[in-house]
């Protein structure tokens, strides 16, 4: 961890709470993270941060609800090697009633480099209807202080982008 | 198959490389393929165009070059069960001397439902220099007439979509 580096900061404000390590079984034959587990370190910080805000496992199934991804974008911008240490940065982009705008970057632990960005359109769920429903009250709170707490950070890198030549 | 029907027709004029079968190593504790294997089906399926044009595997390492994704955009649309057979459409949506803008949909194979599509920035890379270059002649030439082949077909769904509230 460089703390006191000021480009590669530990208090940029965003969430930190997946880390992880890249494994034999996620690597090419050239020993690099394949894409697919790139979207798997991403799906698992955002389960992370569904923890986050009090819609674990456990709560999801009580309550029969879920959230579903229904939307990606991700920039492939460094290759992750077998065995590197991976910590993932989240930061609430937006949200409404039933959904979230979530973002996240791929760092290596070691030296903070970005290895890939991720943006999310995440819904919340009534499994019961299987429609787009509100948040559970309590969700809705942990949503508005992660959003107030990360009010003044600035829009990351590669949001909104479009694909084209 | 149904390729009788106007709608799900087999003459969409996109090119049909890849098939598959939803093995239960994808699917999460629903019985639902879990995000990272769309992705992992996908790039099958852009290997299997990379094959299509003369960029295969053999190819690319007696070349020392290869073919990188950067960029992705994925739609999640239904959801595809352990046991399903999917087939991926391909339409080349554009390409440069040294980059390919790719488009696949996969469709559940036994009434031909669109279940995601993605769209991908790809990039030709010389691994001796590690830098973008130019496409090999052949497979240049196979670029081009593919991209001849499709260039009645409309532009595909969700195509150029950026993520927001």
């Amino acid at each position: 961890m460089t703390g006191s580096d000021p480009i590669r900061s530990r208090d940029s404000g965003r969430l930190r709470l997946l880390h992880a390590t890249v494994i034999p079984e996620w690597v090419d034959y050239n020993g690099h993270m394949s894409e697919p587990y790139y979207v798997l370190v991403f799906g698992n910080a955002s389960d992370a941060f569904y923890d986050h805000i009090g819609m674990d496992d456990a709560t999801r199934r009580a309550t029969a609800t879920s959230i579903y991804t229904v939307e990606a974008h991700i920039n492939y911008l460094h290759e992750a090697k077998e065995g590197e240490r991976l910590l993932v940065e989240t930061q609430l982009l937006k949200h409404d009633s039933k959904r979230i705008h979530l973002y996240h970057a791929m760092l290596r632990e070691d030296d903070e480099r970005l290895l890939a960005t991720t943006e999310l359109m995440l819904l919340h769920v009534d499994k019961k209807s299987l429609k787009v429903s509100p948040f559970l009250p309590h969700a809705a709170a942990r949503l508005a202080e992660v959003a107030a707490a990360q009010a003044g950070l600035s829009p990351p890198r590669d949001v909104g982008r479009s694909i084209g030549l």
